[in-house]
């Protein structure tokens, strides 16, 4: 309490317009202010890796040297040092342990999202299932799940391994309403912002709340990473849903066009199907049922969306989000990270690839 | 402590003849003294398969629905009832919920198998992935396998939930040690040893070690079910692939002659390889390697099996193993249960189908 009262006069302290500045776009503060405790994140998810089955190690790390922004872990590790509790860049073990779980729980997905998309890149790389086949992918996946729950355990707090037990559950649900919705461009908006709730920012939520709650942080700031961690992940996947129609094929391996293709309904999708003339709409369901695709589809799709502006509109979803994201954060102690996470959220929504 | 002593002395009063006499294999007297808290586990099972998803239900439900023998849910019901701190028939809230869990653990794993194996019969229907493909059914597998740590979290106790995540790593591990000696006639019994272990007695073994646990057991009667467990889930493995050799296609919808079909390395063979001469050795290797098969292949092998013992040799190291599982219950006060768990383990390794 005694610390919570000094933050707010610290808040009271400055400047009104600092505080109203907006943030830059950037995860370079982020990224550099957890680097310490994620070199220590990293060795434990080199450690958790191994196995005396040689293929587990070999084919996950496949997938996690290949890196990705290690977004979930940088979460767990930001709740866990901004909340006032815990000494700058060191974070108590336990968060480092739940960093990699959550880490695990991601790639976890990521395995078992190759195996039902049959993707072939992921992260600029050959995916595991085009290497090492569908069989393994599936095992490993489910290896990686099992051990993200020893480390939760080990971690110590029962709590938390609820709420990261009812992400995982949350994901895989919103996994299969995404199958569901497959090809289906009238589908409700509200659907949609279920599907990337549970897929992306649940987890993203999760991962933050779990890193302040073994920090010891309040209810009150866990429940604002919790805030935070939600509207980011969904700032973060309405753009990647938006960049999969504009950005050229990315440092990721993720290639454009790849959802237009899957006949996965995203958010410019619905945007525009709410905006098209009747022969417009014939054309979305004929392309995202995908039973007859033709050459100059998706440049259709493309010009269909530049002309009701859907793209503009998606970003400006996503924006709003970001700024919700940075609004949670008023419950934090003022600090440098916290201010990184602001430009995190800003990041999020203004990112070009 | 007082309990045990006295459950000492009634050991002792015991005529040493009742002790030897060896059990009658059956598994009806362990469904009968379940069955009642078995009707409240179903109910948790139900209850914790519904979701906003129609899909999830809809497709777990018709495998978990199916039945098959429940023995995961059993051995915790049994766990719970047989060391003398319950009531008999009323197992703790905790113990319910964790056979559900284990449960949901083991459909999540047969949900994942038939992918993988790209099966189309299972408890005698066809398999969820036929009916709603490989996707769905890799989904739903991991909803359940999130679902059942949602349920432990729930029991509340920490320990057994490490006792049950680090199962399930070790049952993907055992998987992917499986996968990974398919098609070698010539693998060792001790890496087969492993892989049974692994796959399936690891999750007896813990099934039976948390329901004893949350019941209040001793550490040493726990760890007494847990040897029980372990030695059980071997002789029904080794079992199950002796009768993939014999049995008539069973009406548990297995079909004899899969494990052949898909190069499967299991005990029969290897106890086969090891007695077979080059020109047999050479047979299995082909088979095996599943490149060129022939009409008469799988009769050649019941021949060449039949030549050697080999699935004599298998029952033979069965009832070891059930006999393993008889011994470990020595260390439980005696009752009807443990008497029925004897009864289960001879059952084990005597059972036809």
């Amino acid at each position: 309490m005694q610390g919570e009262t000094v933050n707010r006069f610290i808040d009271l302290l400055m400047p009104v317009a600092a505080k109203q500045t907006p943030p830059v776009p950037s995860l370079a503060p982020l990224l550099e202010l957890t680097a310490p405790a994620m070199v220590a994140v990293n060795q434990v998810i080199l450690e958790r890796l191994q196995s005396e089955v040689g293929l587990i190690p070999e084919l996950a790390g496949h997938l996690i040297a290949a890196g990705g922004k290690r977004m979930r872990p940088m979460l767990t590790l930001a709740g866990a040092l901004c909340t006032g509790q815990a000494e700058p860049q060191e974070p108590p073990q336990a968060a480092l342990l739940l960093a990699a779980a959550v880490e695990f729980i991601h790639n976890a997905t990521l395995l078992h999202d190759d195996v039902i998309d049959a993707s072939g890149q992921r992260r600029g790389r050959e995916t595991a299932n085009a290497i090492w086949g569908n069989q393994a992918s599936v095992l490993v996946g489910d290896f990686l799940f099992a051990r993200a729950f020893e480390l939760m355990v080990e971690s110590g707090d029962i709590e938390v391994l609820g709420l990261l037990a009812s992400a995982s559950a949350r994901i895989t649900e919103a996994e299969v309403r995404q199958m569901v919705m497959t090809g289906q461009p009238d589908a409700d908006i509200t659907d949609y912002m279920t599907v990337i709730s549970g897929k992306t920012a649940v987890l993203f939520a999760a991962a933050a709340e779990a890193g302040a709650r073994v920090a010891g942080a309040s209810r009150d700031q866990a429940a604002a990473l919790y805030e935070y961690g939600l509207h980011l992940g969904r700032a973060f996947q309405m753009m990647d849903d938006a960049l999969d129609y504009t950005a050229p094929t990315d440092q990721m391996g993720k290639n454009t066009g790849d959802d237009f293709a899957e006949g996965k309904i995203t958010l410019p999708v619905i945007l525009a199907w709410q905006k098209a003339r009747r022969e417009e709409q014939a054309f979305l369901s004929r392309a995202f049922a995908g039973e007859e695709s033709r050459d100059g589809d998706f440049a259709e799709m493309q010009a269909l969306l530049s002309r009701h502006d859907s793209i503009e509109q998606a970003l400006q979803l996503a924006a709003a989000e970001a700024d919700q994201a940075i609004a949670a954060l008023d419950k934090l102690p003022a600090s440098e990270l916290v201010a990184a996470l602001a430009s995190a959220a800003a990041f999020a929504a203004a990112r070009q690839s």
